[in-house]
């Protein structure tokens, strides 16, 4: 194998494990093997053959961009290429021009992930993280109702006055286990909770800290959905946690440099992405679309944004106004 | 009474005060009568509750966090939190999860507070005003939707397609009096014209042009939205000119100095402003949320954000593309 | 004529050509023309007028506000208020409020896109473009179903669930030159394949690149709509080919450098710009919105905004964020 090609599957794998913030090419090779079971055990492969599409495709399209050479190394161009590869066939059912979608979009969230950088990250200092993902996904799920050569198999939208609350029931101990490795799974769209555990596995040979916020990111979520009685259906499949997860460690570990505040300040925020779990659904389903990490990303800009020294501003006149003299 | 008590007993009246720019412990005081009064008169003390509960929580969040503390001080991190501690209880139901519900969106009203300030004030000059509020209360009533905990009592989700388009009407001088000064009364989301006329009064306690700027606003809402036939039950409830009035107060007096350009733009942007009022009730509907502040907020930011010397982008290649050669 | 009248006569004449970024009166009188064919072909002057309205009130009003003279010489504070004219009647049924309601949006068409110079141009270099248009478009034929003296005539909403996907259909060849012509005439909102011929002649006289340009957008969306099966009675109306026009002419020669690699580019771009056509189509049609240039809006600031040397932020620390010490 060249010289040329190692580089290129290193930076994939790294693109996989940048999914949960880790620059590691042997937890990313462990995720795609999640993946690959999940697709094994659901009798379904066109999930892993799009994951690796997208990697591949995302990667590559960086390259030819010339984008920041440090970033391609690191994989942090592959992450939204691979989630975009996993949820188009998750969402969209598999015909020739569902390749050809795949492709272009792939490509689409490097062009995204190059945007967002020079915009949030250059101006705020906020990651991108997996907003490039759920932009590029919202926009190729609603776009695909439009287009007959392409069929959207997901759920049919609902409308906020459809919403069957979730009753009170108190999952069984099987159950809990089940939802707390699925609440990571879920992170590649993945309900199956060995998946989960080889996700987890693979966070840990990355780093232990990391491991440790993923798993309470998911107890957290676990016990907020419960008590506010979220729809125990998709309570069971991961759905009200593997944003959470997201949060606990961007919040807690990835992003701030964990203290006493700051396990205080990612568990509000791991509260606030359940909350938000809840919004997105109610937002997104009358649009037929999924929430993907939306709760996540918000959650986390939002929580990433502010910095020392920077005030609100008061409620007296603003600096150099268009219509008005000068202040001073 | 300690000094430290009694400064966030200060802290906490300015940030009353402030959901109407007004810097004064007075007129915070006289605010928090005036949603005493609305919740004697309707028999209901949840909002009245609220509206504590969020002012000191998002107060205490925002020292706990150490945000710049002349803000703290000046109750620029109040205002919002007492917003959604008045707005959630009107729109779901009393429950024991209400409240934990409440203590966590105020703390987070805070931290988006914060982001704002790092985002569109650092760079951009704009305040971000009740911004945080409406983006935090419209998450959380999305997300009350799909917990059985929390059962939202407001109007249900209409279409687009439901929307009742108002008769010519015109109110009489009795309601064309209970319109004044429910517009005012509605920013605290208090349909009761003798809360609006207490409100009023603290306004002019604390600023005289303020409280000519909102008396002026609520007469062009009703006068604009009557003109159009809007919905009469909407007028005649306040809810088209809230928004305009607090768009009159920020562009004519608070975040521009005053002079005839300024009248003229600060017009033009109270009636944009009634525009909008109708513009979001269609947007929020279908996704059954109140459309809060929203006029009001995206007005003002794009009334606010031009700044002298500062041109839109010519037809012309832009600098240091990425994928462009050096043009120069 | 004195000297100013004939100053504004140009600057709006060149506001009409900036539509498809010509600052070139001759070609915006030809925009006009084609504007005034389609309203003769059609039997509605309503469009015709509005144009012209929408036109004169935004350059007044950028001169008022005293805006930057250059960019008010050249035109750029006129092309959104020509389309948010031309746009409302043909949404919104003609009557006297109609008129009122047009030249307060025209106004209000200045003032954003003042707003997004102080805000994206300014920070990422990203040109406002016909955003300005998109927003308030939406914003007043939204708000236009509240009120009682505007009628909205144009499709009433569709739910995702309504939508009827496209069956396979090879369009002929006579409608193969229609669409051709049709996809540029719809950037005016003309559905007139000879209105779309004298746009595109006005295009070649100011530039032959972007005409080359136009005319390739146009066919690679007509082939790429095709391909995807989109609903055949949208194609044949120009309606998925005219926000890749503009993205063809934005991303390939206006604002990039035409290069190899800007062309490769810019078919992405346009390839992307149709499926978002498909995207905006769903996300607007259940608020009972057109989808206006948002296609082509969305997909150039995005693939304008990467800028050389900049990354997305790497899966570290922030820096100086509120709640963490300083790490270095």
């Amino acid at each position: 194998m060249t010289e040329k090609r190692k580089d290129i599957l290193t930076q994939c794998l790294r693109g996989a494990g940048q999914v949960f913030f880790m620059e590691n090419a042997l937890t990313g090779a462990l995720f795609l093997v999640a993946i690959a079971y999940a697709s094994y055990a659901g009798e379904n492969w066109t999930t892993t053959i799009g994951a690796v599409i997208g990697l591949v495709v995302a990667t590559l399209t960086a390259r030819f961009l010339e984008c920041d050479e440090e970033s391609v190394t690191s994989g942090l161009f592959g992450f939204n290429g691979v989630l975009v590869g996993i949820a188009i066939p998750t969402f969209i059912s598999a015909s020739p021009e569902l390749w050809f979608y795949i492709v272009i979009g792939s490509a689409m969230s490097t062009v995204v992930t190059a945007a967002l950088g020079a915009m949030i990250t250059k101006s705020w200092g906020i990651p991108g993280s997996t907003g490039p993902f759920v932009l590029t996904g919202w926009l190729l799920v609603a776009g695909a109702y439009t287009f007959g050569a392409l069929e959207v198999s997901g759920d049919r939208p609902e409308l906020v006055s459809d919403y069957v609350q979730g009753v009170a029931t108190i999952p069984s101990n099987l159950e809990l286990v089940q939802i707390f490795f699925r609440n990571i799974g879920q992170v590649f769209l993945l309900g199956n909770e060995i998946s989960g555990a080889i996700i987890l596995v693979g966070i840990f040979i990355a780093s232990r800290p990391a491991g440790v916020a993923a798993a309470l990111g998911s107890v957290i979520a676990m016990a907020t959905a419960i008590v506010l009685r979220a729809d125990p259906h998709s309570v069971i499949q991961g759905l009200y946690g593997f944003s959470a997860v997201l949060t606990a460690m961007a919040v807690g570990v990835v992003f701030l440099k964990t203290s006493a505040k700051v396990v205080v300040y990612a568990l509000l925020a791991t509260i606030v992405t359940v909350f938000l779990q809840g919004s997105y659904d109610v937002l997104t389903s009358p649009l037929g679309l999924p929430s993907f990490t939306a709760p996540y990303v918000v959650t986390m800009y939002l929580f990433i944004a502010p910095k020392k020294l920077l005030a609100p501003h008061p409620h007296r006149a603003v600096e150099n106004h268009l219509v008005t003299e000068s202040t001073s």
